[in-house]
């Protein structure tokens, strides 16, 4: 095998979530959002934390100030503000931006300078001497103020095929003037892993600690870092779940994991890496992007195995078809339960669940059901709870602790204090029979109000039940309003938390059956 | 710049959307989504479709038979079927499975192979000879029978680095028995591309064609495909949208972009890439997987810019930040109109739109109202139609042709052939006032039907708006039920289609406002 480097003695890991994979579309985050994923990088164990761009961005002034009055403490990471370098024909000392850099008050600073020449007469509309002397001016003025400066190289690449020698020169300048790290950014994403090795050793002869910045407009901003670290770099700039502008940066933890597991390096302690799949899920909570599924490592389907030759051979053992121990990224292997799965499946899942399906025709019934299930729209990968609804259906070990006889529900333009909507639901518990009504926000918020109100008196049990979750998806999309609608609802009742599944020719018919769903399962005696 | 290789001769893109793509987690497929993928792939210009495993699984079975009997007719592409080598101590002329790749009747069949050692002890549970013998036989006896037989060598990379010179057996072996092609898979997805070289390298000595397999569980599955290609290999296999099992195979679409665009081969004719877009779009909209909107090449925000930084860059030259032309593949470039946004990319957006807002107040105040309303949950990025409201309220140019006065709509468990939702709605137009029901499956199809009567008396135009997709986000998920609920729907006249988005706080109100901006939009003059 091709030997791989050794680690060098200083590496970083440098997250940018919070300033430029904020340049995703679609996502947007406030300043208490900001400092929820800040701890939870600090809990992953990241070196370097970028919070945004003080003085450009009021929110990320306002960020900056929460965190230097005491709203974040970091055990492990350092703050990091980002900035440009000085305006043309200025000076460092006199500029607004780069005061409101000094005004962030973190230990580090990272400017971002133009290193391509068409750039520095295009974009910024000055000549080539007056951008080397904004990097030195800035990043000496900086480090001066007794800052640790890093300073990120704009379109470097694209920039040293244009003119080597002036990309060159940016890096010597700003190593010259104090810059603790230099970074050469793939800014626009264009580069491939073969083309990476000349150009970093090229940077690395100046003799300057290296840094990399890529983005996946060519779907290799992971492996595109790895070749640059393996040229040299010591410090990878990246975002939790690949998050960034366009086709979004590095994925951190993937480049993470690379470097801990494959490469043997110890980029974090054990029990960190260990951590990553929930500060990743964590952050896809606070950003509302939803997760990529088959994200490396700690995607939901990371671990995933549907296909039925796998599963008999994952029942001889699991590392016959997984590239790594899940726990090391604190992922699980799961098996799921799909149209495609076999028996293997459906017996390994009802296992997990604890129910022993050995018997090969009660198997292929429940297969069978299953795949007739999802044919209509149902989904149980995700729906474990639903699923064991329909196991104990099909083993006669579901007992019903209440019938729906009726239920409706209004919604209308008219809002008061108790909300827009109105739900009746009658049921039968045991020998009565209750019709209760609900008020509250949207039909499923009175429906849930309604049916709890008819159970509680029966079923105490009941009161702790919270609806934690609600996802919607329309299924047949692109066939207008009667396509079919599949929700997913996540409760709790404090101690457990569970998943079930509705599917119906509308949005609220889909909910209600996964509602009444939840409160069957949540009343199951154990 | 580090020299790329120059193109084979002949050059393979080996589509497995339909087999390996399959096995994702959420992914099913009918027979007839198989045929129109296997359309869209032929007109994409892929070589070679594997279409399913004909004889393990009835509705692959299914698929091949309705392809022989005419329902499906490529110009471009050939179909592969899948299957396995012959089961231990059998032959393959009287293996049922492998008659079933024969009456699949397609002019490829493509086998999987056991190449890793121990998987032939534990998975197959025979001695390593008796693999060989299966590989042998059944790669000759389809030969044999007319058959182009490309075979998989499973686990190649793991068995490999466990086992080289049985590995390297394998692959002699299908090249002895005349397999055409044999493919290097890496199964479990561990690979780097630094690693690739010397493995794929070891196996060309063999003296076969080579083809590739990869996926996605580092992150490297593009790399990884190329550093294949750089030591030798020919023929690509990878999947629309980068679908397969856990992480995913290896991006088809972005495996040929970089060919094409960055290598500079020709692996298809210029206006099938520039249909690459339209063909990973159709795609989704089949698999019904959501599309990744940060995919490379063909993402929707591929080429999607947000950055105050970067609009004011692409005011001067559009090329200055993006890495290619999107045009290639069939994409656009797109100004993003968020909180983030600053008034260029207002401007530009509006210019787009064909609104002149170069005045500095008016275009600071649409982007503050742009701000307060996405803080509230709005999303312009996406809804073009809903943006354009906006300006036009923001320049006194929006002619309201109706106004609500009160909607209200019921749902219950009371199913009739109308729907199983009533809606009442009141309107004024003009000087006249109409209340008016209608009754649909779900609230949105009945407050459609009922708003639409209402108008098409004074309006007729609205007989002609249909809605053609509907997508519902709850924005503050984990706070329960009285989230955020984010409604975007497509309208379609005919002749144009426009976004509109709505938001409160439940998926009822937020689908109605949508509903009223989208009749709002399409009844404008202009």
């Amino acid at each position: 095998m091709t030997t791989l480097p050794v680690a060098p003695d200083v590496f970083h890991l440098y997250d940018t979530t919070l300033r430029d994979g904020a340049q995703q579309e679609g996502l947007r985050l406030t300043v208490a959002d900001k400092l929820k994923i800040a701890r939870l990088l600090d809990d992953l164990g990241v070196g370097f934390i970028e919070g945004g761009w003080p003085g450009a961005n009021p929110n990320d002034t306002a960020f900056f100030a929460s965190a230097a009055a005491g709203d974040l403490t970091l055990s492990n990471a350092k703050l990091a503000a980002f900035g440009s370098t000085r305006r043309v024909g200025g000076k460092a000392s006199g500029d607004p931006l780069t005061r409101a850099l000094l005004d962030a008050r973190t230990e580090v600073i990272c400017l971002v300078a133009k290193s391509h020449d068409e750039h520095v007469h295009r974009a910024l509309k000055t000549d080539l001497s007056e951008n080397l002397a904004m990097v030195s001016d800035t990043v000496s003025f900086l480090v001066g103020e007794g800052r640790r400066v890093f300073l990120d190289c704009e379109h470097f690449f694209d920039g040293y095929r244009a003119n080597p020698s002036y990309a060159i020169e940016v890096v010597r300048t700003a190593a010259d003037a104090g810059a603790e790290v230099v970074v050469l950014c793939d800014t626009n994403g264009g580069m491939l892993p073969q083309w990476m090795g000349e150009i970093v050793s090229a940077a690395g002869a100046v003799g300057v600690d290296l840094g990399i910045h890529c983005h996946n407009d060519t779907g290799c901003a992971v492996a595109n870092t790895l070749a640059a670290v393996d040229a040299g770099a010591m410090h990878v700039q990246g975002t939790m779940n690949g998050h960034g502008e366009r086709t979004g940066n590095a994925d951190l933890i993937t480049v993470a994991a690379n470097l801990q597991l494959k490469y043997g390096w110890d980029v974090m302690p054990a029990e960190r890496l260990a951590r990553a799949t929930l500060v990743s899920q964590g952050v896809a909570a606070i950003t509302h992007v939803p997760p990529n599924a088959r994200q490396p490592y700690v995607g939901h389907s990371a671990f995933a195995h549907k296909a039925g030759l796998h599963a008999s051979a994952i029942k001889v053992d699991a590392n016959l078809y997984q590239h790594t121990d899940p726990r090391l990224v604190g992922n699980d292997m799961r098996m799921l339960v799909s149209d495609m799965a076999g028996r293997a499946n459906i017996q390994l899942k009802g296992s997990e669940l604890g129910f022993d399906i050995d018997d090969r025709d009660l198997a292929a019934r429940i297969t069978d059901t299953v795949k007739r299930r999802e044919m209509e729209g149902y989904s149980y990968e995700s729906a474990d709870a639903s699923f064991e609804l329909l196991l104990r259906a099909e083993t006669d070990q579901l007992d019903l602790r209440f019938e729906v006889l009726k239920w409706r529900v209004l919604t209308s333009d008219e809002v008061t204090d108790e909300g827009d909507s109105e739900a009746t639901v009658k049921v039968r518990v045991g020998d009565k029979v209750r019709s209760r009504v609900g008020e509250g926000f949207g039909p499923l918020n009175a429906l849930d109000k309604a049916l709890r109100s008819a159970l509680k008196k029966d079923h105490p049990a009941v009161e702790s039940f919270e609806l934690t979750d609600y996802r919607v998806r329309i299924i047949e999309a692109a066939y207008g309003t009667d396509a079919i609608t599949r929700v997913l609802i996540d409760t709790t009742d404090g101690a457990r938390t569970w998943t079930t599944v509705g599917v119906g020719t509308n949005v609220v018919e889909a909910s209600w059956e996964a509602l009444h769903d939840a409160y069957l399962w949540g009343l199951i005696e154990r």
